[in-house]
């Protein structure tokens, strides 16, 4: 197809996807005159990938040229490939905590990751951030939440299992490369709206029409 | 205590903690003379959760702004706080899916929170997020993680059972309000954190040494 359907088709402006022809987001047409380039199903394919990681998990473009990079090369191994989507959706965060919720943390997620038998690379950036939001807790008098640490990987390591083993039935190592990142990403949004739907169901059967406390019906 | 010392206890520097002030994020101090005022435990606690919801869960000074005016009307039921972290939590977004990928996603969500049982107001913005998802996921041919949901909302009732419990056996009505904006925004980074290092560790064990495809051990 032409330029012109390849943007009716995708619901994407043609001077945005000659953007992404120029920045290498999108690999180029076929030539079939000196001005004049076609584009398939691929390009069709990769065009609503880069809109999902722009528009729905707000990753800047930067960065989701360099996931697309990953896809591009199919020699990257798969285990970098999801260590590109992860650094793409952990920003870089920048926390003043005190010294000892600090620690303190550094300690209980060591504790975590050896009883739970992970394998993680120190510089691992969710290790970080996992680091620096239990060290929030601690410095804002929260700790009881980080009682339910085991809990929460519980439950995260029986939907992690699920998608990994999901991904891996896809047929060649372009759709599972592809499959990581919109399984990471797509799957991350998914996940958070849940929470904040059941949130929102629990609170209402508990406090809608109680503004008084926190007693149930 | 003075606000140098407000400064050096919090981390925060003066000139942010007089923007705070003006802008009322943070209530005013005692006056202990017409110039100067004095500062309590109540106004570090509210610094360091300001610099949590900024630094640690990266949102807009003016959406704080909202949250901690809810904190501070003591007659905003819980179910309304909870409302307000839950749209700071959910930015808007915009995303081109085929109106048949948004129609069969629509179609999942309400079977979804119907064989639940949950209580959702038709307007809530995670509402929008989930359908938004689930429709790019079809339009990026990755019906498959759909059929997950079920999973993923029991894992998810599981632990915001678990949270809102916890939270309900805070003491005061304060302590509630507070601990429902930190464990629904920190909760959301803990969960995503780990989430991320369950998937590093299956993929490492899956992947590393085996480029050449997905087999396992």
């Amino acid at each position: 197809m032409r330029i012109a359907e390849l943007s009716r088709q995708s619901g994407v402006p043609v001077p945005t996807i000659k953007y992404y022809l120029r920045e290498n987001l999108l690999p180029p047409g076929e030539l079939s005159s000196p001005n004049q380039a076609r584009y398939g199903e691929h390009h069709l394919r990769r065009l609503r990938l880069i809109r999902a990681l722009v528009d729905l998990a707000q990753i800047p473009i930067a960065q989701v040229k360099e996931i697309v990079a990953g896809l591009d090369s199919p020699t990257l191994p798969l285990h970098d490939q999801i260590g590109r989507a992860h650094r793409a959706i952990t920003p870089t965060r920048n926390l003043t905590t005190t010294p000892e919720a600090h620690t303190a943390a550094s300690r209980q997620v060591d504790d975590l990751i050896r009883s739970r038998g992970w394998t993680i690379e120190p510089d691992a950036p969710a290790l970080t951030t996992l680091v620096d939001t239990i060290a929030a807790m601690h410095t804002l008098d929260h700790d009881y939440l980080t009682t339910f640490l085991d809990t929460y990987a519980d439950a995260v390591e029986k939907f992690t299992t699920l998608e990994i083993t999901a991904v891996t039935s896809r047929q060649t190592p372009d759709q599972i490369a592809e499959s990581v990142v919109i399984g990471t990403i797509l799957g991350e949004t998914l996940i958070s709206s849940l929470r904040l739907l059941a949130q929102e169901s629990i609170s209402a059967h508990l406090w809608t029409g109680h503004p008084a406390g926190p007693a149930g019906d």
